[in-house]
């Protein structure tokens, strides 16, 4: 399935690049098709795979504060695998023009 | 932590009343606490529980269909319990007056 | 229509309570129909209304700092009303009991 | 301020491609900058013109069907623009390597 997730410290200031970009190491680093995007980052995998990696993900921001809020969107389609490219693919070939990605 | 989640089956009609009972069913009879909304069901506890009680509902849902769209949101924050209730609570000492709920 | 929305200040420190309550109070005085939960508020009427009271609550949180978070999620179904009470009371009778809220 | 939003027909069967495809016909004639991703789509916008074209696309996409649900996430801070591009890079220069998107 594909999973959307962005993880947000409360109360570290308004900048969160570090946090962020320690984030985008663990998920780097993990295995999982993934593609960031300026709001969150998308992975797919099964539930407990992607379960995993968000968790490491939110402990990890949670270890250097004291509030996180964390919000997952997941999409689970039977049957249907590579999803996280073919979804854009999908409606490029509808429209018969390439979109900003 | 507090976690917000709705369970939406696409491609099962618009009437999703079927399936949100079989999920509150499910939420009611796990023993977390739990609010439900107009929009969702908070529950309260650990990672691994809640995790593991949404994952049991949003399975029971993909057991009726294709596809399933489910949205998690969570508040975690050290040190607090009972936040289920003490949070909107906090918010009404704060205004002196009680809120609808 | 049905929309829940959350409005989260970042970089004012870790209790938001003072932020939620100003919030609160505009939502309280808008006359529109709504429910507080303990991880976002649930508000009923057209796109406009709903969206021009969001909107009012997310400038009030901005004027006092740096960066806001907010979320919306809306369910517009056609030729229905009332849902903010209806939506929970059909789980109910499905089910048979009165749930937690 | 950054805007993510995806907009979920209900009850129109399993494959969305078809309306997803109208609504990113409607942001990509829009000349908001924007970037779509597997779960959504990012604009990058004033509160008001990126409202106006997430209501079009909502409006587009409930005269084809009975009910939608429109999810929407935004990210609004003081005195940043070109975020779209800018929040990315930040990341990967903090990282010192080029991440998928």
């Amino acid at each position: 399935m594909l999973v959307e997730f962005s993880i947000i410290p409360i109360g570290a200031g308004s900048s969160l690049g570090d946090h962020l970009a320690e984030v985008l190491r663990i998920v780097d680093s993990s295995g999982l098709p993934y593609k960031l995007n300026p709001m969150g980052t998308v992975i797919e995998g099964e539930w407990d795979e992607t379960m995993k990696l968000i968790k490491k993900c939110h402990r990890a921001v949670m270890q250097t504060g004291e509030r996180t809020v964390t919000r997952i969107s997941m999409d689970d389609r039977k049957g249907k695998t590579n999803r996280i490219e073919a979804k854009v693919k999908s409606i490029e070939q509808r429209l018969g023009k390439s979109l900003k990605k």
